[in-house]
Parts: C-alpha cells; sequence; structure tokens
C-alpha cells in the first residue's frame, strides 16, 4: 500500500494534500540561503490520534517526517525533505485552558502567539516571548525554535514559560511529560529537551505553558549615542546597576535609516546608534530618569523619554520594522543571530562593522541589547554572485567573532540547516556525540526532520 | 593492580580516605529510610584532572561513584553503594568569578549555598535559590537535585539559574555545554538535563550560574485561619489577583506548635493554618496590605504585618525551624514533597490530613503554598515496628494523593533511593523507557551512582 493510501486510512480527505502546486508552498520557512526539497504530501492533522496514525504509517514505510508550524522560522528547521511528509499543525489551534489561579494556560501547537498573548490578558494575565513574527507564528513553532524576542530581558525566552508537553514520538506513540504545577523534579527533564529541538525528538500536540500577571503599560525611551560602543557602554551600566527594563533594544545607524527610508518615522537619521530601553515598573518615569542619566553619562547626545503609551508605541513600531526595512536595501538578506555577554556587546558591534567593510557590504544591526543578542544583518543583490558569496562569508565571519568573543552562534532562532555546520563547532566533539545520541534515543529511525541540527 | 593504588597515580594522599571508621561517615545524606551500602574508598579531589582520574580509573575498573555535595540531601540520592568510590567534590569550593554585567557567577560544585549567596551580596546581586540547608548545602548538590526553597514562587528553581556546566562524564572526558549569555539555543538543552539528575550523568565540576540584582529587603505578614482550606483559599486569591509575593509559606496547627514546643517563639498556639507572605517589592506595605485584605476576605482571624526588618526575620526564623521542631515530636521523621498545582493545595492538605487519621500519625505540614508544594511530614517512632510500617504506608499514600490531583511526587527533594517507585508510577512506561535511554547515553557502564532514580 503506498503512503497516500495509508494516510487516508487514518485521516480525513481534506487533512491530506497532495497537488504539487500546493504542496509546494510548503517547502520552505522564512530562511534564507537553506536548501529545501519536494514533499510527497502534506497532512494537517486536528487530533492527536491523527497525527499518531501519520507517525505510526511515517515508521512503517520509514518515510521522513518534517514538523512545521507558521513557518516564520529564520533557519530552514522547517525546510522539506525531498519526499517527505510535511507534518503541519496548523490545524490544531485551540486554547484548552487558561487559569489565572494556577496561572498556566493549556495549548495546541498550532496556537499563534498572538492569540494566546490575546486570549490570556483578558485574565489579566501575560504569556512573555514575543518573537518579530508574534502576529503569525505558532506557539509549537516557537517551542521547537526555542524562540526568543524583545522581552527576554526581563522575562526570558520560551524555554523558561514551557512546563509540560504531550508528544507524539517517532513510532506513534504518545508521551505525557512535565508538569501543570509550579515545581517538580522527577526524573531527567523530557520537557526542556524538546524546546528547541526543532522537531528532531517528537510531535508536540499539547503544551502547559506558565503565565505571569500582566504587567503596567511599559514606557520607552530613546537614546542617540555618537557610537555603537557609546551605547554598549550605556547597556553595561544599566544592568550593572540592577536596573530591570521590560526592554533594551539597539539599533545602529544602518537600521535606523533603513527604517527612516521605508516609514518616515523621524528617527534620527545622523545618529550612530539608537538605544530604546522600557520599563513595565510601578513608577516608569522614575526608571526611565534613572537609565536616561545613566545614557547621558555613557555619552548619548539626546535622551528622549516617551510620556505616553502612543509615543513608546511609535519607537516600539520602529523597532519591529526593521528587519521588513532592511530587507529593501538590496534585494536579499541573510540575517544573523549571535548573542554575547554583553560586556563584550560593544567588541561583537565594533568587530562585524569590521566585517561589513572587510566584505564590502552594507550589514545592519538591531540588537537585543540588554541580551547581548545581535541580528546583524547582510544585504546584498541575490543576482551577483560574487556579492552573494562575500554574504555568505561574512554571515560565517560574525558567528566565527561570536565564538571567539565567549557567545553561542544562535540565541533564539536555532539552527536548522543554516547553521548546522556552526553547531558542530560550537559544541567541539564530546557535546556532538552526546547531542547525536539522544537524538537516536528518540528516533531509531532518523525519520523526524532529517538533515536538521547536526 | 587495585582500586586503591590505581586512584594514587592520579591524587595526592590527602585526597584519598580509606579508614572504614572514616568513610562509613560518607555512607549517608540526610534521608529517612533508605538503603546505603559501604563505599570502598572516598576521595576528595580539588580539580577537575583529579576528577577526571577518578572517572577514568573508576571505568577501567568498572567501579561504581556515588558524587557527593554536603549531603544534606533528602531523598538518598548522595547514599553509597557497596563497594562504590564516594567522591565527594566539596574541596572543589572556589567562587571563580562574579559578573556584575554579565550577571553571572561562575563557580566549582563545592561552594556552600550561602557563602556564595554573600559573595553576590556584595556585589548588590542575589542568587534566589534557598533550601532550606542553605547553611550547608552545596551549589553541586543544588543542581544535583534541582533544589528549591522558600524564593521559588516569585523567583523560580535552581533550574532556573544554571546557564552552563563543565561536567566530567562517566569514561573521564570533559564536557562544557550551555553558555554564559543570556540567551542561546545551540542544540539540544544539555546544561537542564544534568540538572535535577543525582550525579547519574556526569560529574558536575563548574557552574555559570544566572544572578539577579538585590531586590529590597522582604517585609512579612502572618495570618492566622481557621482550617487549612481558609488559608489555601487565600493563597489562590493571592496569586489569581497578580501579586508576586516573595514568599508565601503556610503552617499548619502541627508545625506551628512543634515550633513553639522547642523555640519558645509565641506564634498563635490555637490557630489550625498559619499563613506567611513578603514582599520584596518597592513598596512592600503596600503590598501586605493588599493582601492583608483578601486574607481577611478569606476568613483570616488575625493578620499582623511585620513593620520592621526584624520582626520579619522573626517570623522567618520560626518557618525555617519547622522541620527540626517536627523532628522532635517522635524519635523520626520522613519528610515528603508533593507538589500539586495550587488550586489543588486545599484538597491537597485535607486529604493528608485524612491520611492522618486512618494511620493513627502525626503528620505535620509546612508548605511553600505559593508553588503548591506541601511538606507532609510524618512523625513517628522508630522503635515501634507497626508505627513504623504505618508512617511508610502513610507517606506513600501521599504521593498517590498528589498524583491523583495532577502534582508530582516531588517538588524540589529528588528522587533518589526513596521514591524510585514512585518515579516509575508519575513517569508512566513511555517516559521511563526514554529516561532509561538517556542514562545509556551518558553512561552506558552503569557506573554513575546506580541505583538512583530508576
Amino acid at each position: 500500500m503506498d503512503l497516500i493510501a495509508r494516510l487516508r486510512a487514518g485521516l480525513p480527505g481534506e487533512a491530506i494534500l497532495t497537488d504539487p502546486d500546493v504542496t509546494g508552498s510548503y517547502a520552505n520557512d522564512m530562511a534564507s540561503f537553506c536548501e529545501a526539497g519536494t514533499p510527497a504530501v502534506v497532512v494537517l492533522p486536528r487530533t492527536v490520534e491523527q497525527v499518531q496514525h501519520v507517525m505510526r504509517t511515517a515508521t512503517e514505510l520509514r518515510v521522513p517526517v518534517v514538523p512545521q508550524g507558521a513557518r516564520t522560522g529564520l533557519s530552514g528547521a522547517a525546510n522539506a525533505s525531498d519526499g517527505c511528509i510535511v507534518l503541519s499543525l496548523v490545524k490544531m489551534d485551540r486554547i484548552i485552558e487558561i487559569n489565572p489561579v494556577d496561572r498556566i494556560a493549556v495549548v495546541e501547537p498550532g496556537v499563534v502567539n498572538a492569540v494566546l498573548s490575546r486570549a490570556v490578558n483578558e485574565h489579566g494575565l501575560y504569556y512573555p516571548p514575543d518573537p518579530s513574527s508574534w502576529e503569525q507564528c505558532s506557539i509549537g513553532g516557537n517551542i521547537g525554535t526555542a524562540s526568543g524576542g524583545l522581552c527576554c530581558v526581563k522575562y526570558g525566552v520560551t524555554a523558561e514559560y514551557v512546563l509540560g508537553l504531550d508528544v507524539v514520538l517517532a513510532d506513534g506513540r504518545l508521551l505525557s511529560c512535565g508538569r501543570r504545577t509550579a515545581k517538580g523534579v522527577a526524573g531527567y527533564d523530557l520537557t526542556r529537551l524538546f524546546v528547541g529541538s526543532e522537531g528532531s525528538l517528537g510531535i508536540v500536540v499539547r503544551a502547559v505553558l506558565a503565565l505571569r500577571p500582566e504587567p503596567p503599560q511599559q514606557l520607552v525611551l530613546a537614546a542617540e549615542f555618537p557610537s555603537t560602543a557609546a551605547a554598549c557602554e550605556a547597556v553595561c551600566e544599566i544592568m550593572a546597576r540592577g536596573h530591570a527594563p521590560s526592554l533594551l533594544e539597539l539599533m545602529d545607524r544602518t537600521s535606523v535609516r533603513a527604517v527612516n527610508a521605508m516609514a518616515q518615522m523621524g528617527l534620527p537619521d545622523t545618529t550612530e546608534a539608537l538605544l530604546l530601553a522600557a520599563f513595565d515598573t510601578p513608577d516608569p518615569a522614575a526608571d526611565l530618569a534613572a537609565v536616561g542619566a545613566l545614557c547621558t553619562a555613557a555619552g548619548a547626545t539626546e535622551v528622549v523619554p516617551a510620556e505616553t503609551a502612543a509615543e513608546s508605541d511609535l519607537l516600539l513600531q520602529a523597532r519591529r520594522l526593521t528587519l521588513t526595512a532592511l530587507e529593501r536595501v538590496k534585494s536579499a538578506t541573510m540575517i544573523d543571530d549571535v548573542c554575547v555577554p554583553r560586556s563584550r556587546l560593544a567588541e561583537m558591534l565594533d568587530g562585524t562593522a569590521a566585517i561589513a567593510d572587510k566584505y564590502d557590504l552594507t550589514i545592519g544591526v538591531v540588537a537585543h541589547a540588554g541580551d547581548g543578542n545581535t541580528h546583524p544583518t547582510v544585504c546584498f543583490d541575490a543576482d551577483d554572485p560574487d556579492e552573494s558569496r562575500r554574504a555568505r562569508e561574512s554571515f560565517d565571519a560574525i558567528m566565527a567573532l561570536g565564538l571567539r568573543l565567549g557567545g553561542t552562534i544562535t540565541g533564539e532562532h536555532g539552527v536548522g540547516v543554516l547553521k548546522k555546520e556552526w553547531l558542530a563547532r560550537e559544541l567541539g566533539p564530546v557535546g556532538l556525540e552526546l547531542q547525536r545520541g539522544i537524538k537516536d534515543v528518540f528516533d531509531p529511525l532518523g525519520i523526524l526532520n532529517p538533515g536538521k541540527l547536526f
């Protein structure tokens, strides 16, 4: 019996897509420079049982399975491989429970981040992780890639909000791991192992997520600096003095200009670095005043605290537009995701500027500065082979620099196809061997998202 | 060549203890009812290389290794097995780095929790995890058992503060995993896998820990309730309304009386439940007032906010004395560690009282109420075989109740020897199989702390 017929035995007709024109549109996530194959079929299950049927079928027939959420990922982790089953979880999008006493939500993987965020807001609760794609990306994808966002400097990453998971294993068995309690240490932390595993260990079909009380509306300050180094000095001072900003973002001159060019936001075109700091504390104006003084001491030429929520929103909107704006600079971009200790952030930014010079390229940098997490974005002409080669080389040079500074090749975007070779470099042979050993325990046949991570 | 001679080849003489009178004193941690064997030797290395030598020797000779910190654990995870090498990490007790900009500390495993806490305080920083044994217990032990404490309701458990680890593997190779950056998602989270693994996957020889800014001094409120159910209602209201107490503890009548009997602290002897709530916010008095009103609404008969830090310390001291006080009720105690969703806490406490009645035993309960984490402490006469049997049965009945209420058998004390059978029940066969698979990847010969966890 062939694959499609076998799938039909446990899935309704509308959950199986075989038209190549349609299935082809599921081949990629949003990463550049990542190979993608042609799927044999796309399945869109609505129940756990249907997912189990897909995995049992895949195991019997030894067919690779590529799990997908909203395909907003930036590392190719959701890219199809030739002949694979694309297992899209977007139809499993129910919010099963929101519990204000236990401060948890129980959700299916296809729930969109923003939908969940708004739903919990109505209960006075807050789900912090906020990747740039939060209006599109799914919770399952966030878990698979261990997404971050702007809020991480105060509230941490997706991993810190995943308490328990139901996972369909490679052979179709259902595993429940973790908990719905505030604490729990019963055995090895399998839940955490699945977070960031890019679908290579199992298919998440349900998640218990931790929530927080909704904080007060944040207020944002913008500070202009004559150099990225001065802005980084301010970042270090802010964090060393014990401040707890809800956001601490840096845009370099290239980013600021790109945003102005696209959206005429009136950002200061002549500044070398724009720092945005926000506080959602009981008295944000007082915190902004203190942080503004630190910025001035570090050399800021202008410090402008927003006085209203509307002004704050405008500044955040400018920040959130950066990647889209940088995409307009040239025909293509490659966005990097190197995270260094924040004490090394200035060196990371100076080094990135030197790399841009060396390779004669435009590289705009936006950074979650409070986390030391930079997104150098290489802008290039994809039709120019030499510029494309230089783009790829500069991208690698940026990762090498991050590792030299004690950092990691990926703060929040993951490895996927894009950074496989670099993962091996970062982990070293011993770490890589153990990671492969874990993969073999969960997926002995190697059918779960093969060719990703390792 | 025999074991001792082989060890001497890579360890100084004073690092090897073979006198049975001495080595016998390393046989146990602080758990009751847990078997312990007789070690062949105790080693006290001071360097990573010495630990590697121990593990290489153990691998060559197939000798089991039991890693130990300060042996304050409560589940027998550090208990010796017959003929084992006890690998005590207490001499590796250097604080290597405290970095206020990166908000991290780098430490060796033998550093005592309180020593680290005080050292980081001097830099205006805070290492939150605070197990009851914090004046004795070591960071390595805290990592091995994934310890909690009083602060968890606001600041989380040890796992959330471990960013990176250096680990000597079973065969003596050195693994560096994790990071010293604020974020990082490069591959599976091996760091988190080691936390709570009770020395069964490798020997932690260095840890990068996350720190927070030191919060303001907390202020404590005490509220008396006519029933544990009423106190639990207050707990649920406090959390559902979005308050962020830095501590939310419950002592039942038995606990309160035991503390008074031992230390004449003047706690209200007649109350059925005493709730302690604390805030380390900018305006703790205002928060205590709001929470006091919620307690009154839930039926509190008396609400007493501390007005000074000294009054707060006295209340905390009473709370911290509880286990010691309960140990004086009878000749022996068994302390349980069941964590339930906080919405089920009242049922957990009523059910525990019913179990005490059924088995005709005194069971004092102290709880990290904000986390739903209860420590029912069974007091019994160890010389009375029937009472001892009933104690063990009631201990198991409490875990069964916790699982029925959607909880876990261990919120923060771990599994060790004490709860091996219960771990299998909680995980189920699929989870257990995967956990054993992971164990085999890291320790194919089964020499690392055998007989624990599974």
